[in-house]
């Protein structure tokens, strides 16, 4: 059964906002597999990724990029894993407006599961709950994470008070 | 072992959007289970519904709202299954943009998978993809339905030509 | 009789923003109680302080969110009392945007008094407004206010004059 | 004490829009006093009405406008009371983006409690909670009020599932 | 016959960019009126400058504010003569838009000539070729100082052909 | 001296827009001259015209044009007269922000009186303020007008009381 | 020698734009090779006609497509031709931004000629521009149609002043 | 037969980002041919430049400017050739939107090939693939360029893994 999260991104200067996919999934105990895919500049590593990606032990599918983003979106035409498409307010992006709408605006057919603007994060932690949606003990550490956001903020409330 | 997907949507004025997401997993043989859940005027029954979903054979989370779209956010917030976002250009959205950044731009820990505005159908499919992560079976079903659109294309386009 | 004013904010990175609210509050000598309570992460909090807040002697909550910015939202559709949302521009929104848009744009039959971004000052002016709606001992503090406020841009303007 | 709610509005042709308000307090058992006051062929009746509301038995100040909507803003600057804005769609307006930011993005010192484009249903209600903010009857009705809204949206979810 | 071009400004902080129309303007040979008129901190003098600029030997006026700007709008409902409207990025404006919006939608009856964000430079160009619209003298400036701009592009231009 | 306001549009669909300002024109008494004249399919025609407007008795032009809207800026750089443009809200426009940002952003020394989109009516008034700034026959007129204005308000609103 | 013009769409629904292109291009008496190639549903398709276009005797390649529209950007990256790149404002778009932005913000090294929102005529006349770029005969005939552009401008001006 | 490109920008602040053209063009071995021309300072320049480029050689003009750019659509209109823009995001620009507009957004029968803000490296390979269009050698370099970029994403994502 694919249990691997494969995390790419467009170029090498997004891996500062990737990284916090790759380590949330470490946290999360999910193995992971990172390189640079470009839809642009290298369009036959692409097609290869996307076509093979499900028979190489792959279940969910990262994909960053910014500005006219097509990763995420070109990678969700080529294979049957759900695709998490994160936009990344790259140097060349007006505001991140273009990355956002270039992977969330997919036609009918071919859905990017978009997250927030360079909430790699998220994207990370949304492949957890994807593999979790099925498996038990996936989702166990899901609850756990979630319980531990939770004493977060109430230790920092209760700090707050105190201070104030 | 959850299989279900769970479509909720904030208002039942949301329901022609949405159902083309019913429409797409009974064509992929998905079962679903839909409910009217409003964030906002019955917060309760949201709670009950977010907290209990994956102790329900549920697997997916298919939340639509408009305008200040909270739904899909606070049922994350509740649930540890993945939620798939759908915004919805309601009649009391500034063209979509409210409910596509109400949806979208979840804080770190609690990410909501976002769709494009009135992606419904992009939401049911992304489900059994979902799905199809862990499940060889559901994804067999994402190839064949992905072959069917491409035949769909390449049929059109054949016409168009000897039309044209 | 309901006096107090309840500020409250997603997360204590917020403060900086929301300070200005307990300031002005103080100045114009209104009593306060500020909290952490988080949407996402604690939303049993959250929904105990929304049920709860009109019997514990408050009389307006100020709610300070950013990005897909629920909390104001959330609190209006649990309590009664009037809540007044400061859109946060947080280090993950886009702009400010998404705060503004999440907090301004509820449906029907659940507002939220929306102040502008990072509009925490005019939040506790509006608050001590809605006590003084109907005390006018409140209400001659206001308009003691604003007459310094007109003291300010007179004399600044005096200045200028006088320098230029 | 003052208890009615003043609803002014800056042209006859935002009335269709401002009808919401008058309806909702009605149902809500408050006393209105409905005017045309525009800000920008009217400016002295403008004055007029600002300087003098708080004398006059209004509690709370709802105005509309739209476009480049100064109404709002002008009588907060003249009145101690609360005023709640609410941004029209009006012919003059480029999709709504001009009222909603000519009435919310106030300067510090002089807030406008800002409502959902076009949303005078909620301008009504948040009158009516900012009298009950301090009036315990009044606070009543609004709890009253949020339980049909739960109920007719728990009926709508019931046929909705019968009917599908 | 009124000669006088009348410079106001919300606040002092926005004197440096306002500095660029009084620079122009003395420049052009054209006499200036400078002061710090703010709508909502100060409506009466705003009243009493609208109503009387006329009066006094103003021929334009140019005004300029952020955010949520309502002078010069409410200066041009006070004024017959031509009001000229900055809108200026003031630290609590969201990117500019909010100050664009609303002093360029007026509301027909009432215009603002509104110049670019911060353009105050052009503001003061502008009210000199008003003035010139009728007097002679002053447009023969203005063609010489179109001239000047057009030599110094020539010159640059010559420059970086030699230099590149 | 120049008394005649010339009314210029890049195309004749820009007509009916364009029409309010011929019409309120001729109310306020002024002559016009109205023509056709297309930045980009006749600039031979719109070089001549900006050369030679303000030899021509032509005091003020009004310039209208929608999409990537040329016109108003190109003939302020030729002509020493003030241009007012009317920014079009055409059928190639998108939703009115490409008319509106390519007429207002004009860069330091070249300024355009931009209205509110599709604002014709204001800039046939504003081209009588810019006349009447130092012609005090006009400047009347534009006091009677306002005043007519303002009756019009006020009867409106008298009625809607009656009816109400 | 390389003459012919590609005209691709993502969809048969996007002939109805497309359609201005081939007719303009039919007027300028160039070749034209008409198809539906899908970035998202036939990628295998589009990576064949994007290696090969340059081999088949294709000068220049026009791709319409909207919403998250990756085709002319996908073409670029495969393809040594000039692509030109036509925003089509479909019924999944969002008002034409995402069409926009998702062809206009191409990374350093794939340009994509971009057109105006729904601009298939001028991606026609562009695509003959770029011909006549290096061909006098192609060149001559685009200055004789700006010719009859020219003409038909100032026919419709001159009826408008016989009418006026 | 004509094989230079113009390189035109609006102001000598431009040419830093300008630079990017000149350099890639270099590099493809192009003869570039660089000034300063300002549609609203030396009109007069502009127009002789657009209508003689095709007559000195030129075969592509490239044209960049920021805020209300109108420098590439006038000489668009003015020459046979093609266009290529470059929206420039000067520091009068609101956030490059203006820039973007104001040049993307030509009206039927003036096309300019806008690329994305900032983009003039990608302006200068768009001119090379103009010319390459027809001129076999020009499309060589092109391919061979593009190989060097696909080698330098291989090279980067190659490092990466071995560092990650």
């Amino acid at each position: 059964m694919n249990k691997k999260v494969a995390i790419i991104m467009g170029s090498t200067s997004d891996l500062p906002v990737m990284q916090d996919a790759i380590d949330v999934l470490k946290e999360l105990g999910i193995e992971t597999d990172v390189d640079v895919v470009s839809a642009h500049r290298t369009p036959e590593k692409m097609y290869d990724f996307g076509k093979n990606a499900h028979k190489n032990g792959i279940a969910v599918i990262i994909a960053g990029a910014g500005g006219a983003a097509h990763l995420p979106g070109m990678v969700a035409s080529l294979s049957p894993l759900p695709v998490v498409g994160v936009p990344v307010k790259s140097s060349n992006s007006i505001d991140g407006w273009d990355s956002v709408l270039s992977i969330l605006q997919m036609p009918g057919g071919v859905p990017v599961a978009t997250v927030a603007l360079n909430g790699a994060k998220n994207a990370g932690i949304l492949a957890a709950q994807i593999i979790g949606a099925t498996q038990e003990d996936v989702r166990e550490r899901i609850i756990t994470y979630k319980e531990s956001l939770k004493e977060k903020v109430t230790k920092a409330a209760q700090e707050m008070r105190n201070n104030g």
